[in-house]
């Protein structure tokens, strides 16, 4: 495993885009084009279909400030796709390309920054290459505002957008119980089938400011019990503020957003509103309450100007520790996160996983954290996100807007 | 005017709140428990339907270092209304039950912050205590994120919800663009007749990261004239971000809105989603395009944590300026900000305006700061709004999320 391979790197972005995924952009850069065995650093334009399209910028052209601007750049610099790739055994045309284009630039080292998909992107190349006996290590750097990589604590992207959700969260609190008369307030969160960010709304409770109700897409969600729940609150104080996962379904499995779309509209103007406008409508429907649903939709997943300085910090070292561990010899592995805590502060240690274990499976809320109603969150669940979201980082500005990163994204020939 | 008049102040929180609303409170609060002729200091719970109902808050009962934090705390902490008062020559019940609470205090200092509407509240009391005889001083205090007081260059609140708006579509305009997949974004931001916040999405793209087009209530829209510059830019470039204030409307006066809502959908369903989700339907529709709509909602106005350091402090000088001004003999006046601009630095200065002059007027953004097509901005705007959104305050925070004030609200006797 000490073998030295001199070669070109390939760095890609995958996936949805989160607030922190050029910070891991940075570091697997940077550590790079730093590294004497790495002759080459190129970033590809979208992700693998960069690769396959052969549209590789080199980042060796890039001025180092603005790579470094990268920390605080939000979204995916480079351009990400949602791209599945093929079954190998099925259909090995793509992977035949890649090798191609690894061969024509002489790539010996593979980076993919990205969720459950991309990790399973990743860990098929890397059985492709070795299958072909063409040495190149591939390494995987987590990313997902989702939280649902399994093996890892947690996941670079999560707390700089559970920070925004909290943040979010107690300001609007703040200013939906303004006047003197009833107000119900529906906010939705993002989480298909994960309801950790969702539950990071829990922090604006624990702070003084925050959703009284909270549903993830872990627990069965019943129409007639949230309404129980939100009018029990909102008739003993007046206001009522729930916050909701987009991915919450009922006991047969039918998102709620769905359902009522089928339901009640044949002209398919339902998806007009998301499920907090769903949501809203419903009760207002039922009860005549004034009612608000908001959506954060993209928001909560760019806002860099909210960033966990920690998770900044942790997403460049992931990246960082792929390089550095490549070059010692290592792949087909995940960067991953291990939490330790030492006389009551947190700490996050690099450790490595292999990309056959972490691939497609997803690491849910766990049900002793959510309460017994259904409605809400545990201790525990503060007890873990709180470490996560420390620390305001340092974002470069100019006239007091945010200064990005401005890359020149050469291709290479 | 320099006769010392010795009583207890009321201050009152009025209409929408913003994210430095409660720093002017803390101006008035601070300065009027500071002045040796207020002898005692009330915050009327819910503006004036506390001075109505007799809710009165002691401010000398709060913690300093606590009133200080109303600084960087959202909404209105002390609670606000709309209500909106008789015309005293047709009902002055009103009127009367306030000289009545006013008398039992020793109340001759009111204090009252907020738009349009709350102006006017203000003006009418100055002339019944007048009328009545009872020495009072009426101060206003300007508020409003949308920045329609008549008289004043800006109103506190808008440079930080402007500043919100300006990010967080810088934010967007990131996330939206980083699949090699078509899309179209459209935002819609707060403004029902002046279309300043819409505007202040300009200074997105004056920093290389904003919408491509922008529509305010200013002019008239047209429909197919938007689906033409929508698709044209699409078509260029694959991606295309509109902003829309929520209130912009046709050449006949109807809301984009609601003209939408009763053409096609007799369930009153298209409340579900509001203007932007409207609109993005109907561009998905036409051309069958991915389309995202996003509403900036409660967000834009409660922003603290992204509030322009330069408005927090102009909305404290201006409470502050109005309890010296009205110790010093003032009375019926609203304080309004003056812009000097010496050797191209931008200073704010406070001057007075009469409040007969200011109630119910609406400061529109002039038309010649809208292009010719009416789908954005000249850079008039960019130079009217930068400076107001200068400087980041030290936002307290407590374990990395917002510390805001918490005060006792101990109910006059």
């Amino acid at each position: 495993m000490e073998k030295k391979l001199i070669g070109a790197a390939v760095f890609g972005q995958s996936g949805g885009p989160t607030a922190v995924i050029n910070a891991s952009a940075y570091g697997v850069i940077r550590a790079a084009l730093d590294a004497p065995e790495i002759t080459k650093v190129y970033g590809a334009a979208h992700g693998i279909k960069g690769v396959l399209d052969d549209k590789l910028y080199v980042m060796d052209e890039e001025d180092p400030k603005e790579l470094e601007l990268l920390l605080h750049t939000p979204s995916s610099e480079l351009g990400s796709c949602r791209y599945k790739m093929a079954d190998p055994d099925v259909d090995d045309t793509d992977y035949k390309r890649i090798l191609e284009i690894f061969k024509k630039y002489n790539v010996r080292y593979f980076f993919y920054n990205g969720g459950n998909d991309s990790m399973d992107t990743c860990n098929k190349i890397s059985h492709f290459m070795e299958k072909s006996g063409y040495e190149c290590r591939v390494m995987g750097v987590p990313k997902t505002i989702d939280n649902d990589l399994y093996g890892t604590d947690h996941c670079p992207g999560f707390a700089s957008a559970a920070k925004y959700i909290a943040t979010s969260c107690m300001e609007i609190n703040k200013d939906a119980r303004v006047y003197d008369t009833g107000m119900i307030t529906v906010v939705e969160i993002m989480g298909r089938h994960a309801g950790w960010l969702a539950a990071a709304s829990a922090l604006a409770t624990e702070f003084g400011s925050g959703p009284d109700l909270i549903y993830l897409p872990e627990t069965d969600f019943d129409m007639d019990q949230f309404m129980d729940d939100v009018m029990r609150i909102y008739h003993a104080t007046g206001k009522c503020f729930v916050a909701v996962s987009e991915g919450i379904h009922y006991a047969d499995g039918r998102f709620v957003s769905e359902a009522k779309a089928s339901a009640t509209d044949g002209f398919g103007h339902a998806q007009l509103g998301g499920l907090a406008a769903m949501l809203a409508n419903e009760i207002k429907e039922k009860t005549g309450a004034k009612v608000r649903g908001i959506e954060l939709s993209l928001l909560q997943r760019c806002g860099a100007h909210l960033a966990s300085a920690t998770d900044v910090e942790e997403a460049c070292r992931a990246g960082k520790t792929a390089v550095e561990e490549a070059v010692k010899g290592t792949t087909g592995y995940m960067v991953a996160f291990k939490r330790v805590m030492e006389d009551g502060k947190y700490r996050c240690d690099m450790e490595l996983l292999p990309l056959d274990k972490v691939a497609n499976f997803e690491k849910k809320v766990p049900l002793e954290w959510i309460n017994a109603e259904h409605n809400g969150l545990t201790h525990d669940l503060v007890d873990y996100v709180l470490p996560l979201i420390q620390g305001e980082p340092k974002l470069p500005l100019e006239c007091s807007l945010p200064r990005y990163a401005r890359l020149k994204k050469v291709l290479a020939k």
